[in-house]
């Protein structure tokens, strides 16, 4: 193993004495660790760091950056000039930079991003340690602020050379000189204003912020109530990290009903889209409900054996099995596919159990008899038109429509509180897909039919 | 009936002297058609209508302004100071209103809307001719335009002026003489111009804008695809009649996906909140597809009434019935749900229909297959486990496999054909509703069934 043989006084003395043809000579000759030990020897000479920086490959600069410990990289960050730390910090490999951006306060952080091409920043911002979902994630660093204390003809100053940076200039983030948000301020109040007042003398400190460790979802519900077209991202500290704009939360809704819509139909969400997903993915995300579902309904199987008895006596109770439990799956998944979309839209939380579940049974009270009669007259009227059910018409009659009234009943009870249960137990409402809830109301509609037949039907045809 | 008793002469007279007074007096004692009449005696002169109207109580004001000719009208808008004008168009009857807003041309009711509160421009718009679900409904006339020979010093004097009127004005949009829209310029590029730049010179004739007359759909694509914030609409001729803005149409898109939902759930979409619908309402809006959906299941019972025979002599045939078809129905939800959501997204159109059919045939396929031969082991294990089905659970095996094979193909072609079969009709593809795609699957899953049981089972069960 060969000694390094790093000369410190000799590279010392060359940036001391600006020597750069010799240093770029020389340094690149070294590894990224011996260069490190350079880095931590020279630290406390601004100049010899920029110098020294200036002389390596770009390659060595930043494979001995991201290798640097973080009150160096921070101490890199302020000293280095924006050209030179944006090559190292778009080249760095995304876990060191996320690694080191975890230790970074919230205005450093900020410097980065904007230093980094949009690839790079979305790569960035993925792994940032905000957690996957959050507001975090959403954000966009280019946004304008100022100074509390700048007069409004520094701030169009200011505006001429940074404007190309934002998405939106329509409203204009008031720090203070900790980087904490202060104000929005919109641009035409600025327009109005004479030049020499000061940004704070326009302030009303009335502004709403997202919070970056939110869940993103939060920023819809924002967005849509107050017509926003761009909102400010504070951390815990108020300090302001960057902004989330309308149409990206656009595309975020979209994506969000998307999930919710497949998994109402009992798909897994899609990663990409229909037309793009191959079969086997397809059948994968499909496949895994499908047979949950199958399972599930197997247990009509042993329901029905149960009552095999009674069905050998009378096979006229067999026909209405499929309409009867199809009844409670419509009436159920009509009942899940409004709760959750009422969740998902805020319009109801768990709390409002009660009275949802007030409202659900009336109005399952309501469509069960509407449909039971219809159930019922079905039986009279084949039985006087065709002659049917001979003896036993009017049991059958009551059978079918009690039976649909307290199945619909049950399905509209249970399709409204599964997606409150389910959110109740931490996971997505809209699991409770029509489907399965369809299943779920399959065997108890299958005993309730039983039951219900027994009672009418005893002494006639059972 | 009494003689009106309007003495022209007598008005011209004290118009022409300016005698405001007697003519506030006097005039308001004429009924609406009387003073109709006099406008059209006076019109050649500008500063007798303007006086006319200035004397005028408000009431009479609007009731004049409203039964006159429309040409008069226009004549009236170009003339009255902004704030009578105001009066009298936020008064009007809106159907009036409409009627004459109707028979203008763009820019003069580019004008109006601007006069009128946000309230009496939402009815407006709402009525104004252009088709429900336009994009003309979902514009505001709240957007700043600048003529192309203007200098930038001349665009800020106007910002100034009336930046306040406009939602954003990240965007300029730059129009000639006759209101046609020539391009957008974003906000940042002027201020970095020099003042005595003309805006032409400032133009890449690079931009976007939508049609008054598209489905306000439309603008969820466009706005979801390329990132905007605001974007022109134009009609026709592309005059520039309004801005949609990006917190609108994720309003419109939450709106939307909100409505689709419900129908996929088989319910009419709500107008209301869940909760803020009364239960009469919630009730109607899902009695209608409960009806539907029962009457068509009553066909089940019609096929099994046709099988009844097998079926007695088969008993074990009716336990597996829930089974065969809930597993259409799952399969063929699954489909629906993705085709609608796919659809509504714009992934895939009615022309893509064979694409679609054979990427759902080989899906049906593999997930018929799946699921088959876990029916195919429950049959299997039942018997041996429990002795079940002696002599001939090797047909009844084989009867339930295949079925499910078949049931859940069928499904899945009709659950992925029925939204493409809806669209080329002209209706909703969401109206192609988990339970209604159930409910279809559901009659002839039995059929299937039942041809399966006959094939494997004859000579054995049956």
């Amino acid at each position: 193993m060969e000694e390094a043989l790093v000369d410190i006084e000799q590279i010392i003395a060359a940036l001391a004495k600006g020597e750069q043809p010799y240093l770029m000579e020389e340094l690149n000759k070294y590894l990224p660790s011996e260069l490190i030990d350079i880095v931590y020897q020279i630290e406390e000479h601004p100049q010899y760091l920029i110098l020294f920086f200036r002389c390596l490959d770009r390659e060595n600069a930043y494979e001995t950056f991201q290798e640097l410990e973080i009150d160096y990289q921070e101490k890199l960050i302020n000293l280095l000039p924006n050209r030179q730390l944006q090559l190292i910090l778009n080249d760095m490999s995304p876990d060191k930079r996320t690694a080191m951006l975890e230790e970074l306060p919230g205005d450093i952080i900020n410097k980065i991003l904007k230093l980094l091409t949009i690839k790079e920043r979305a790569v960035a911002l993925s792994l940032l340690g905000y957690p996957e979902n959050s507001i975090g994630r959403l954000m966009t660093p280019d946004y304008i602020a100022v100074n509390e204390n700048w007069t409004v003809a520094q701030v169009f100053e200011y505006l001429r050379e940074h404007a190309e940076e934002t998405e939106s200039i329509d409203f204009i983030f008031v720090v203070n000189n900790q980087g904490k948000l202060l104000d929005d301020i919109a641009l035409k109040k600025i327009m109005l204003a004479d030049f020499d007042v000061q940004v704070h003398e326009l302030m009303d400190e009335q502004f709403e912020a997202l919070s970056v460790m939110e869940d993103e979802t939060s920023a819809i519900e924002v967005f849509k109530r107050d017509d926003y077209l761009v909102l400010p991202v504070v951390d815990s500290n108020n300090i302001l990290l960057g902004i989330v704009t309308a149409d990206d939360v656009l595309q975020l809704a979209e994506e969000e009903d998307t999930e919710d819509i497949q998994k109402i139909g009992a798909v897994e969400a899609l990663e990409d889209a229909y037309i793009d997903t191959p079969v086997h993915l397809m059948v994968r995300k499909r496949a895994v409900w499908l047979i949950i579902l199958f399972l599930g309904e197997l247990l009509t199987a042993s329901a029905m054996a149960y009552f095999e008895d009674e069905l050998s006596r009378a096979v006229v109770l067999a026909l209405f099995v499929p309409l009867i439990v199809s009844s409670g799956g419509n009436s159920g998944s009509q009942a899940a596919t409004l709760l959750i979309r009422a969740m998902a839209l805020g319009e109801v939380h768990i709390n409002d159990w009660w009275r949802i579940m007030r409202k659900e049974i009336l109005s399952g009270l309501l469509l069960g008899t509407i449909i039971g009669i219809v159930g019922f007259f079905r039986v009279a009227l084949w039985s006087s038109i065709f002659g049917l059910y001979d003896g036993y018409w009017l049991g059958l009659a009551f059978t079918i429509g009690f039976s649909v009234l307290g199945v619909v009943m049950w399905g509209t009870i249970v399709g409204s509180m599964l997606p409150l249960l389910l959110k109740r137990l931490g996971a997505d409402p809209a699991t409770s897909s029509a489907p399965f809830v369809a299943t779920l109301v399959d065997v108890t509609g299958l005993l309730i039919y039983f039951t219900v037949a027994t009672l009418f039907l005893t002494g006639t045809l059972l």
